[in-house]
């Protein structure tokens, strides 16, 4: 424990800073731009996400991830929910349930909702989201993702 | 901003303390003892878990969820691999892969790597587990939860 004379920032203040971080990752997502949703990432971060693999360790890593799904989905749906978020100092946590999908070829909406965590770093003076882990849950019977399931 | 005189704990210290609790969750998950596990989480949890639902908002909901999964598991394999893990003030996170599973009735291990994610708060000096992530990726073909990954 040290005594320092600090200038620090209300928690408040830094939660807000997540949420407004992750409503610019959303659109980023939703722009299917790939520069721009890898601009938010730490370049360390390790990701954890719903499809393939374990992880995904590092930004290239990452980054090829993002690009493959990208070229998958085309006129994304990816609207998240209530978000709650935790920040202090220069570490924050935040989590949502988040309204995937696409149009189909017949114009009809296929979404489902995942879960998505993630931790944050402040560095050099902006938040940057260090890790991240979406999902959806599976059926212990059939072990299929349950795609169906509603907040 | 305000200009305070604090007493800083440095986040290294803040670190361990999150890395102690993963690794003292870890153990009550193993001896599958319910107000065991539940003591490590603050009362408003939220937690994705990686089956059935995609989430349990509060502790009572929680601990249902928790009494269900050791009422199906016995002589459990809980073994958390590298924990990354950050922290400042009173506000962290952390998460790693953890190999899950348990001995069948043959006598053979049955186990598989999950990815876990959770956000940490110090409630009265306590650090708790305010919200956990809990899950398999799955195939994009077959939908299935993939549990023959390894790191």
């Amino acid at each position: 424990m040290t005594a320092t004379l600090a200038t620090k920032e209300a928690p408040e203040s830094a939660e807000s800073g997540i949420r407004a971080l992750i409503e610019n990752w959303a659109a980023a997502v939703r722009s299917a731009d790939v520069d721009r949703i890898m601009a938010f990432y730490a370049d360390d971060v390790i990701a954890y996400d719903a499809i393939a693999q374990l992880q995904f360790v590092g930004k290239p890593a990452y980054r090829d991830h993002w690009a493959f799904c990208m070229s998958m989905c085309g006129g994304m749906i990816f609207d998240p929910g209530d978000i709650t978020a935790s920040a202090d100092g220069d570490v924050g946590f935040a989590h949502c349930l988040i309204r995937c999908g696409g149009v189909g070829p017949n114009g009809q909406e296929q979404a489902s909702w995942m879960r998505m965590s993630a931790g944050y770093r402040r560095l050099a003076g902006q938040w940057k989201i260090a890790h991240e882990h979406f999902s959806a849950p599976f059926d212990m019977e059939s072990g299929k993702a349950l795609f169906e399931l509603t907040p």
